[in-house]
């Protein structure tokens, strides 16, 4: 019987009725109004029940992947940053809510389920997908089971540390990589630059807007050969691809799963992590490693969650 | 009924006869002749023939934990440095020799099975361990079960690459965390810097004699206020300190458990790399962390080994 799975993000929750092949047999968005875990969880209800109708089938179970750190198999939110959330029991109020049986997770390790069963990682057993996209984020499955770490916040790659005591990060803390190479934080830099008024490439890509500047407004003014915009470009490639190449030499992953907005839109970035790993995972860590892109873009999370369910 | 754990080291063999709780009911040593892999699996043989007459009981299976990369559950241990072998079937011919069933693990992923389910992470489900001796290793446990990677590697984290194009390693590649913070290299560091002739400590630590630098050696001159191996020995701690600390913020483990002779030897490393796991680590992945020793000390792997049989 299919599933529901949920994919809730700060803005939108998606539904989709999905087979046991990972194919979605119908799905519906519900742009969430007022931010409370009660109108959420309508939300979710009112998304959940016109993919149901529109599927026209019964489903036997639901999964959820939600921005945030889960506890465990409790199915509480602990922290939701996008939401404002802090120990919202999603879980239960869906059970209670839907009747069905919920399972809640971590919104990169659904994602990560839905490439492993259904996407770039299919076949394997022991896979490690990286998302750069607005942050930096990782899901870790070893012998086919998700890695979720004794908190339900395994796969925390962006926090890391590159630089001790550097540069601030949104998380509060410094130096995390999450600071140097997320998407968010690619823009800050190159604004930093742009405000400067050094860089006459930035001001030329822009109109000197810096609403303009995104990720690839960076990787266009760095292949211009502007020497300071290359500096942050160079510098964020090597640490992502060194951070990488290392969890490549300490998991030892059958499977390599790249995804999110910047790995996806800046491919010398992603070439640069690419190669890294090459240049950078221990020998015998990266004998047989297969390395890909996510395939299922941003029906991952909706796909992973309910075959998770 | 009780287990046979086989301890495959570099000179020697021990074979223990253990219990479900991890208990050494009797052990043996066989000092290591001939390498050849059918010359090894006599020593095998013959100290798992004395542990067992010795307990004087019937075991049903025998587990082996070998230094070296053992490609998954084939028993194939496909790279020994320490005895010279290439993919040598080791599961398959001591299978016949002794005729129990046998499995075959990495050294310390036996060791870690050992304190998992008899020594320092009794009760935890999801477990790090680090191990600073000559070299630098680690071994994962998520959600109680051995993580070995798809090519059987996983945990190699002394050839996490810290400085790329860094100090060459004795892996062959450059930049290792073990190059600067293995003991091995500790020692070799120490003794170049003993070799400038520019350290009066090392001098009065050693009497000039570079056979007797230890990493204690090291960790002594540094506390004695010698600038230069101070250099070399917050270098090397800092290192240790990060690199556990970003492991911790990936994998979220329950509990860290520290050994090797380095880390025991060193006070002042082993409090560099705890007090850096509070500092580096993210916040929320080292919320309930519990730090501490291992406790079996040698005989981790030989239980691990048995316990995993």
């Amino acid at each position: 019987m299919p599933t529901l799975g949920i994919d809730l993000g700060g803005t939108f929750a998606r539904a989709a009725v999905v087979d046991a092949k990972g194919n979605i047999i119908a799905s519906a968005k519900m742009a969430l109004g007022e931010r409370s875990p009660s109108a959420v969880v309508e939300s979710i209800a009112h998304a959940a029940k016109a993919a149901v109708d529109t599927a026209g089938t019964p489903v036997q179970g639901c999964g959820v992947g939600a921005a945030g750190q889960i506890h465990g198999e409790s199915g509480v939110l602990a922290v939701a940053p996008n939401l404002g959330w802090r120990n919202v029991p999603l879980g239960e109020m869906l059970r209670t809510r839907l009747g069905y049986p919920v399972r809640v997770v971590n919104d990169l390790s659904a994602a990560a389920w839905g490439e492993l069963n259904a996407g770039a990682g299919r076949g394997s057993q022991d896979m490690y997908t990286v998302f750069v996209g607005s942050g930096v984020g990782s899901a870790i499955i070893a012998g086919g089971r998700l890695v979720t770490g004794g908190g339900g916040v395994a796969g925390e790659l962006g926090h890391i540390k590159v630089v001790p005591n550097g540069r601030r990060c949104g998380c509060g803390e410094l130096g995390c990589l999450e600071a140097y190479a997320g998407g968010h934080n690619l823009i800050a830099q190159t604004r930093e630059l742009l405000a400067t008024g050094r860089s006459q490439v930035l001001k030329e890509l822009t109109g000197g807007d810096p609403a303009r500047v995104t990720p690839v407004t960076l990787e266009q003014a760095a292949e211009a050969g502007d020497a300071e915009a290359r500096e942050i470009y160079e510098r964020a490639s090597l640490m992502l691809a060194v951070a990488v190449a290392n969890q490549v030499t300490v998991l030892n992953p059958a499977r390599l799963i790249l995804g999110g907005g910047v790995l996806t839109h800046c491919p010398g970035i992603r070439r640069r992590v690419v190669e890294g790993v090459q240049a950078f995972a221990s020998t015998t860590s990266r004998e047989g490693l297969l390395i890909s892109d996510a395939e299922l873009g941003d029906d991952s999370g909706l796909i992973g969650a309910a075959l998770l369910a």
